[in-house]
């Protein structure tokens, strides 16, 4: 077993820990997957934003840069950690926004071509705004859910949805990665899977965007979602943001028309007509500063490239693994074993994990806490160390006795 | 006729000037209420913040200050600018999406209570996203639109919404004051001529909060909505703030169920179950960062108080109406003469304005351009001085020649 040193040693993404704000402190941070670090750079770029980009062009920045930043910050996401061509992709809004403009806009498409889909397919452990937002929409537009049961400590499998998947499914919504367990779903088969039966699919990927490789060109993504306060830092949050393949965008429209959306926003004519492409699914005036703040991180995931994360993401979890198998008998592993099926983090249960998380927060060891008996160890690739996965499990021990 | 020099030297807010991020300059901004200038300790603030909150505090931010921060800077932004009482606003998304929460709420509460209303009285000079919202609304619940013919230079009166409403209306949609013309409207008098006919009325502040006072409590406003870009200077794409007064935030639900208008956010159990109190209007995870930059402003305007402000855009709009009738002969005033009926801006009407907009922002004078042939000239009254009134308007003069 090598040691915690000789991993940081060989690390060849090491160097990018000292560009974040407090990660030198000891301070063990175990939740990069719900609020990631900020990085350095990132108070600088908002006060030069401040001084003179919004101080000094003031209302002259819309014309200059701002209009277009949804979707040119939208393609940099899409080129850097999204696996998706220009055009597709826009930020703004929360996730929850998304996923109701981008739901909607599904089913009330279903329902204008093939009437007789009326049902949505979402898994038990599906995130809760995803599971409540659809709830919502199936209530209101007269169509019912069809549940996949999931185990806590699991995720979807292409047998699962190949049972229940047919010609009633409008619409399959899934987690990339799963917020407990951290399952990561086989994207490319269950997209073919929906797609067989004749239904649309919207991935959400807040688990998953700037950790794991997304390729939703490749995999023949029809929608998805996804935040940027997770793996992407962006700060609480942060713009979310929302992927419509361009084949369908024209057909497509979103309940929630507002000017921005307009083909003209300052014709401000009678009657709405939708733009074309992306960014008829944008609503109403974008949150310029929330983008400002995304950016560096950005920026770093481009310079290191989302495939060596990816790998740096797999030799952190399953080191988490590995020193909890040692350290920590008496406590189950709700993340699957096999790192092909991990996203980035690690649950581990314990009917006493509740009473465990207060305890290290109290020592400035930082996880997070998730019913039932979950532990929850988010390991941010660019800014955690070996080292701190290994002082973080030692607290987890000591807090266990 | 008292000269610029007198004026800003009589004026007890001048002071409040050189707190903007370049007020100083010799430019002159004529768009405050498009997007008002930054508070110079925005940036410092916004620093902070990310390097000790973010940074510091990490996920421990959201249970230490950020999760109620939606509602504690909502009822900030209701005791110092809204006449409203705690617990009946939330900051967070977009104006067009609180409109389309809020119109949904209404509409589909009415649609259960008294379902024989099925129109919505809007106006046709109302901004143009409030109209593309309740369009889609319109088409997507069954109802129907029914327009108050507006001129450009003025807005709704008192008479004109008598008119269009009775039984058959389930909602009336009105600005506090016009985009265009700055047309002020009588609110007490226009939500009770609705409530009379059994209405809903929803409020957009957009172009009032911050420079007018608004007394949403006394005038028994049901719904309102407003931006924070504008006379709060949040900065571009700040977030937007909701109010739903509290005798009905029981009975009406909203369509975006989200985690964070969940009664407990942290249960993720199955079902959505609304918050009580105005929390059920939030949808998704709140953008923090754009709640810190509002909060300089907020405190600047408590400091100077609703009232004063408003006395000193009375002054501001009056000298700048004084002066263009000296100056600008050939130019129709497209605003209200009477101060009372006039908001923060003044709009000057000749057809070649688009042409002088253009000349104007060569030489660092900045108003805006609204169609038909509108000079619209936003007087942000903190960072405004009456030299920057005459200045502006001399250079008016000089480009129009």
């Amino acid at each position: 077993m090598s040691t915690a040193t000789d991993l940081d040693a060989a690390d060849p993404l090491a160097h990018f820990r000292e560009r974040f704000v407090g990660a030198a402190s000891d301070l063990v941070y175990f939740d990069g997957n719900s609020l990631g670090r900020p990085v350095a750079a990132t108070a600088g770029r908002l006060g030069t934003f401040v001084e003179q980009e919004w101080g000094g062009r003031l209302i002259r920045g819309w014309d200059e840069r701002w209009m277009d930043l949804p979707t040119t910050l939208g393609d940099d996401l899409a080129r850097i950690c999204l696996g998706a061509a220009a055009g597709q992709t826009a930020a703004g809004d929360s996730t929850t926004v998304w996923l109701y403009k981008l739901m909607r806009a599904a089913v009330d498409h279903v329902a204008r071509t093939d009437p007789d889909r009326t049902e949505i397919v979402i898994d038990t452990d599906n995130f809760p705004t995803d599971r409540y937002v659809a709830e919502g929409i199936a209530a209101e537009r007269g169509l019912s859910l069809r549940w996949i049961e999931v185990d806590t400590s699991a995720g979807v499998t292409p047998e699962q949805l190949r049972e229940v998947v047919g010609e009633r499914t409008a619409l399959v919504v899934l987690n990339h990665v799963a917020y407990r367990s951290a399952w990561l779903a086989d994207a490319p088969e269950l997209t073919r899977i929906a797609h067989d039966a004749g239904a649309l699919v919207l991935w959400d990927l807040c688990h998953s965007a700037g950790a794991v490789e997304v390729e939703l060109d490749a995999w023949d993504v029809d929608l998805a979602v996804g935040c940027s306060y997770k793996y992407l830092n962006g700060g609480p949050g942060s713009p979310a943001f929302g992927y419509v393949a361009e084949r369908l965008q024209d057909e497509l429209t979103q309940p929630i028309q507002g000017w921005m959306g307009h083909a003209d926003p300052f014709l401000m004519g009678p009657g709405y007509t939708p733009a074309a492409g992306i960014r008829r699914f944008i609503s109403g005036t974008p949150p310029i500063l929330g983008m400002v703040a995304m950016q560096a991180m950005l920026e770093l995931v481009e310079q290191a490239g989302i495939e060596a994360i990816r790998a740096k993401s797999v030799a952190l979890t399953s080191y988490a693994v590995e020193l909890a198998d040692a350290a920590l008998p008496e406590v189950t592993l709700a993340s699957p074993r096999d790192p092909a099926r991990r996203g980035g983090h690690v649950t581990l249960h314990h009917d006493r994990m509740r009473e465990v998380t207060a305890r290290l927060w109290q020592r400035d060891v930082i996880p997070d806490y998730r019913d039932p008996g979950g532990l929850r160890i988010g390991l941010s690739p660019l800014s955690t160390s070996f080292d701190e996965v290994e002082r973080g499990i030692a607290a987890v021990a000591e807090a266990m006795r």
